[in-house]
C-alpha cells in the first residue's frame, strides 16, 4: 500500500480541499510526506448520507456474517506489513516492540467481537409468551432484543494509534453492535490512519457490505469533528482525550435537537493507595515497580499512576527513596506530539513551582520533544486546599500526598474526582481497612485493583476501562472489552408479532441458538 | 393512618414551611384537605445528606434483604386499604377500577424486582480468572459486577398516581439496585404520595435500613425539583412528564460539575398503521377498536393513539366511519388535572381551527373538567408542511393522516420524531410490506405491535417502555418492566482482589449461585 493522504468516503477515496495536515516525525518534529487534505463539510456530508443510508442493512446482517467482517479488518491490518508499523513509529515516537503489540492487541479487539457476536449474548433476547387464558386480562406475547442505535462517530486518539483509533476499540465495538461507523482521524497520526482505513474499506468490499459501513475523514480544524457529532444522522459518539475536547463534544451532542450519548474517555489520575502493612513490608519494592508503570510509554497512558497517597511514616520514606532512585536513572522518552510535550512541560513546571509541591524525584535530563519523568510530593492539607493538584498532567508525572493518618487520607480520597482506576498496594494486615474503604472506593473509579498498577488494560470480558466524570463522559459504560458493546445498543420489544416478521434471534425454534430469558429465567435453546 | 400534609425525610416527617400545596377534587375543581407544606432548601439538603450516607450500607445489602424490603413496601401499601383507593380516585378523577387496578400493578412491580433481585442475572457477574503462565504476558485476574450509581432523584407523574409515582416503576428499579431515593411527588395528587411514602418509610423501618434510604419531598414552586437535579450527591433521575419539562431537567444535569443521566419520558403520539389488507377485511371492526384505546382513561397514556396512518381507500373510509359512530357515544371523562384539561382544550382546539385539518369524529360533549374526545383529519403532503401537527395532545384526540400510495406513507413515518409505540394493523398479505418497513419504524420507536394499540403497557421481562427522543431523554433504556434496573446500574471491575475482599457475587464458591461469565461464556455454579 501506499499512503496518499486521501480519505475514506464509503467505497470511495477524496483527497480534501480544506486545508492540508501533515503527520510529524515524533522524535524531530519534522513532517512527514505526503500531506492529507482536510474533508469539507460536503465530504462530511457524502458519508453521513451513506452511512445512514447503510444502517437499516447493516444493522440486519447476520451475527456471523458480522463476526467474519471483524476477523477479516484484522486479517487486512495484518496484511499490511512493516509499512504500518514504520509509519506508526515514526507519528508516534513509540518503539517497535509496542507498536507491534498494539497491532496485536487491536486485532485481538476485533477477534473479540467475533467471539461475542457468534455468542449473541449481548442481544440479551427476552421471550414472554402470550397468556390467552389470564385473568382479569389475557398477556400479549412480548419479545426483547437489543438492536444497533444508528451509525457512530468515532475520535481517534493521540496515545493508541492503532488499538484506540481508526479500527480501534470505539469502532470494533460500534461495529460488532451493528452500527456504521465514521472516524475522525487524529491528525497525530494521519499515514497510520489512511493505512488502517483502506485495510477496513477493503474488509467491507471483501466481506459485500454497504459502502456507507465506514467512512474516514480527516479535520484541518475542529468543523468536521463538531459536525460529525452535531448530525441528526449520527446516533452515538465515541472519544478519547482531553477533557476540554471530551466536554465540547458532550455540550454540542446534548444541544442538538435529538441529544445523542457521548463516551468521552478523558481525564483520570488513577490514584494509588498504599496501606501501613505492605508499606511496612516492602516499601522500597513499590517505589521501584511504580516507577517502571510511571515511565511506561514515557506515561502517555489514561491509567498512567498521577498520585499516591498513604499515611506518612518510614515505609512511605522507604517508597519515595526507591522511586526516586529508580527515577534517575529512567531516560527520557520522545512523546507523541510537539502538543503533548508542551503540555507535559507546562504541567510539570507547574507543579515544581507550586509553593505547596516539592519536587522529590526526576528522571533522566530530557532532549528535546522527550519528557523527563517527575516525583513530587505534598501534604494531605495543601493537596485538600488545593483542586488543581488534582489536575491531570499527561505523561510520567506523579504527586505522592502525605496524610497524618487514616482519617485524612479518607477525606482526600472524598474529594477526588471520578478515576478509571484505584490501585491498592496491601498485605494482610490491611485487609480490614482496604474493605472499610472499599464501598467509597467503588464511588470513585470503574477499576479497583490490587497490588499492582492501572496501566495494561487487558481486553477481556470482566475489563471496565471507565468511570465516573471526568474519567469519562458516562460512567455506565466501559471503552475496553468485551462490554464495550452495550454503547451502542438499545432494547426494542416486539409485541405480537407474526412469526414470519421476528426477528431470528426471538423466533419460537431459536435459530440461532442464544441464551434468552423466558419469562424472566435463562434458558438455551 | 392519616394525612397530615407532612414530608419524609429518612425516618423523620416534616410539615414544609415553603408554601402551602393542595390536592384538588379532580372532578370540581375544589382544594382538598390538608394542605402540604412544600419542602425548604433545607428539608432538600437533610434528605440528600441522608440518602448519601445510606448509600454505602444500603448498597451492599444482599439481594435477599433488598427483595424482602420491596416485598414489604408492597404488603405496606395494601395494608393502606380503602383511604389511598378513595383519595387517589378523588385527587386523579380516575374510576376505582382503574386505580385497584394501578394499586396491583404497583405491587406487581415491586414483587417483579423482588424477583429480579434473586435472580441476580442483573448484577452481569463476569470471572476472567489469572493466568499467570500466559505468553508473553501473563493475565491478572479480573471480575466485574454491576454496582448501583447512587442515590437517584425520582419526580412522579400526574397520570399514574401509584404505578409511576412514589412507590412507581423508577422507585422500584432504582431501591431495587441498591440506590437510595428521593421523590419529589407530583403536586396532583399530595394525599396519595403522603400515604405510600409512609408505607415506604415503614417498609425502611420494619426491615432496619438506613433511613436515607428514601425520602419524599413536596414542592410549591420549581426550586426543590431543580435542586435535586443539580445537587451532587444525586446520580440520577427519573422523569415522567411534559417535553418541557424533561428537558429542562436534561439541561440542569448536563450543566453539573459532574452531569448525570436524566431518564425523562416525555411525548409520544405513537402512530398506528394501518395496512390495505387488514383494513379491506375489517377496517370498520379497527376503528370501533381504536376508540376504545383513543379513549381509555380519557385518553391519559404516554401510550395513546395520537396519529392514525393509512393509504386513502375505502378500508380508510370505513375505518373513520366506525371511529366516528363509537366516538359519538363516548362520555367526556375527568381529566386529571384543570391545568391537564385546559391543555386538552387549548391542543384539540388549535387542531379544530388549524386550516390544513378537518374534524371527522367527536365524542359526547363534555361539562366542567370533562375532556371530549376528537378525531381529526389531514394528508400526508400537508402533514409534512406542518410540523406542529406532530405536536402532543395529551388527552383523547387523534389525527388520521391520509396517505396517496405507500411512498407517501413511508415519507411521513421518515419524519416522525421517537416514539414509545408504534403500532401495525396487518393481515397476511400485508406481511410483505410490513416486513419493509419494519427497519424503520425500529429506529422510530421502543415498542413495535401488531393488531393492537400501545395503552396497556404489561410490567414484563421483555417490555420495553421508552425509545428515541422525544419519546424518552434516553432510548437505551426502558421505565418499565425488569429491565429498568439497568438504568441505575454501572460496572465495577475489581482486579486481583484477595478472595476476603471480593463481593459475594464475585467469589469463586459462588455462594449466591448466580449465572456468570467466565471468559465470555455463561456459567451456572
Amino acid at each position: 500500500m501506499t499512503i496518499l493522504g486521501e480519505q475514506i468516503i464509503g467505497h470511495a477515496v477524496r483527497k480534501g480541499t480544506n486545508g492540508e495536515i501533515f503527520g510529524l516525525d515524533a522524535a524531530t518534529g519534522e513532517k512527514l510526506q505526503p500531506g492529507f487534505g482536510g474533508a469539507t463539510l460536503d465530504d462530511l456530508e457524502a458519508a453521513c448520507a451513506l452511512a445512514d443510508k447503510a444502517f437499516d442493512t447493516y444493522s440486519e446482517t447476520s451475527l456471523e456474517a458480522r463476526a467474519v467482517f471483524l476477523e477479516t479488518i484484522a486479517d487486512n491490518i495484518l496484511a499490511i506489513g512493516d509499512e504500518l508499523i514504520e509509519r506508526c513509529m515514526a507519528e508516534s515516537g513509540l518503539p517497535r516492540g509496542r507498536i507491534e503489540g498494539e497491532r496485536g492487541r487491536t486485532m485481538g479487539q476485533l477477534k473479540l467481537f467475533a467471539g461475542v457476536l457468534r455468542d449473541g449474548g449481548f442481544l440479551d433476547a427476552r421471550i414472554d409468551k402470550a397468556l390467552p387464558d389470564r385473568k382479569p386480562l389475557p398477556r400479549v406475547d412480548l419479545r426483547l432484543r437489543n438492536v444497533p442505535v444508528g451509525p457512530v462517530a468515532v475520535f481517534g486518539a493521540s496515545n493508541f494509534p492503532l488499538a484506540f483509533s481508526v479500527a480501534g476499540g470505539d469502532t470494533a465495538s460500534a461495529l460488532a453492535a451493528g452500527c456504521p461507523v465514521i472516524v475522525k482521524a487524529h491528525s497525530a497520526h494521519p499515514g497510520t490512519s489512511e493505512l488502517v482505513g483502506r485495510a477496513v474499506q477493503k474488509a467491507v468490499k471483501d466481506c459485500g457490505l454497504a459502502e456507507g459501513v465506514f467512512s474516514l475523514l480527516f479535520d484541518s480544524g475542529r468543523d468536521v469533528g463538531q459536525g460529525l457529532v452535531a448530525d441528526r444522522r449520527i446516533h452515538a459518539v465515541g472519544f478519547t482525550g482531553s477533557r476540554g475536547g471530551g466536554t465540547a463534544l458532550m455540550k454540542i451532542a446534548a444541544s442538538r435537537a435529538e441529544p445523542i450519548p457521548v463516551y468521552a474517555e478523558m481525564s483520570s489520575i488513577n490514584p494509588v493507595l498504599l496501606f501501613p502493612a505492605a508499606l511496612a513490608a516492602r516499601g522500597a519494592a513499590i517505589g521501584t515497580a511504580f516507577v517502571g508503570s510511571l515511565t511506561l510509554g514515557a506515561g502517555q497512558f489514561c491509567t498512567n499512576p498521577g498520585l499516591i497517597l498513604a499515611v506518612d511514616g518510614e515505609g512511605l520514606d522507604a517508597f519515595v527513596a526507591a522511586a526516586s532512585t529508580a527515577l534517575a536513572n529512567a531516560a527520557a522518552a520522545v512523546m507523541l506530539t510537539p502538543g503533548i510535550h508542551k503540555s507535559y512541560c507546562e504541567g510539570t513546571a507547574r507543579l515544581a513551582a507550586h509553593k505547596s509541591v516539592k519536587t522529590v524525584g526526576q528522571g533522566l535530563p530530557a532532549e528535546t520533544l522527550r519528557g523527563q519523568a517527575m516525583l513530587f510530593s505534598t501534604t494531605a492539607e495543601e493537596f485538600l486546599a488545593h483542586p488543581e493538584l488534582q489536575d491531570e498532567v499527561f505523561g510520567s508525572s506523579s504527586l505522592v500526598v502525605r496524610c497524618p493518618d487514616e482519617a485524612a487520607l479518607r477525606r482526600v480520597v472524598e474529594a477526588l474526582e471520578g478515576q478509571l482506576t484505584i490501585a491498592l498496594h496491601i498485605d494482610a494486615g490491611d485487609h480490614a481497612a482496604a474493605a472499610k474503604l472499599l464501598p467509597l472506593l467503588q464511588r470513585k473509579a470503574g477499576r479497583l485493583l490490587v497490588n499492582g498498577f492501572g496501566t495494561g488494560v487487558e481486553v477481556a470480558h470482566a475489563m471496565v476501562h471507565g468511570g465516573p466524570f471526568p474519567a469519562t463522559s458516562d460512567g455506565r459504560s466501559t471503552s475496553v472489552g468485551s462490554l464495550a458493546i452495550a454503547r451502542f445498543l438499545r432494547p426494542v420489544c416486539y409485541q405480537d408479532l407474526p412469526a414470519e416478521l421476528l426477528p431470528d434471534a426471538l423466533k419460537d425454534e431459536n435459530p440461532l441458538g442464544l441464551w434468552r430469558r423466558h419469562d424472566g429465567k435463562l434458558e438455551n435453546a
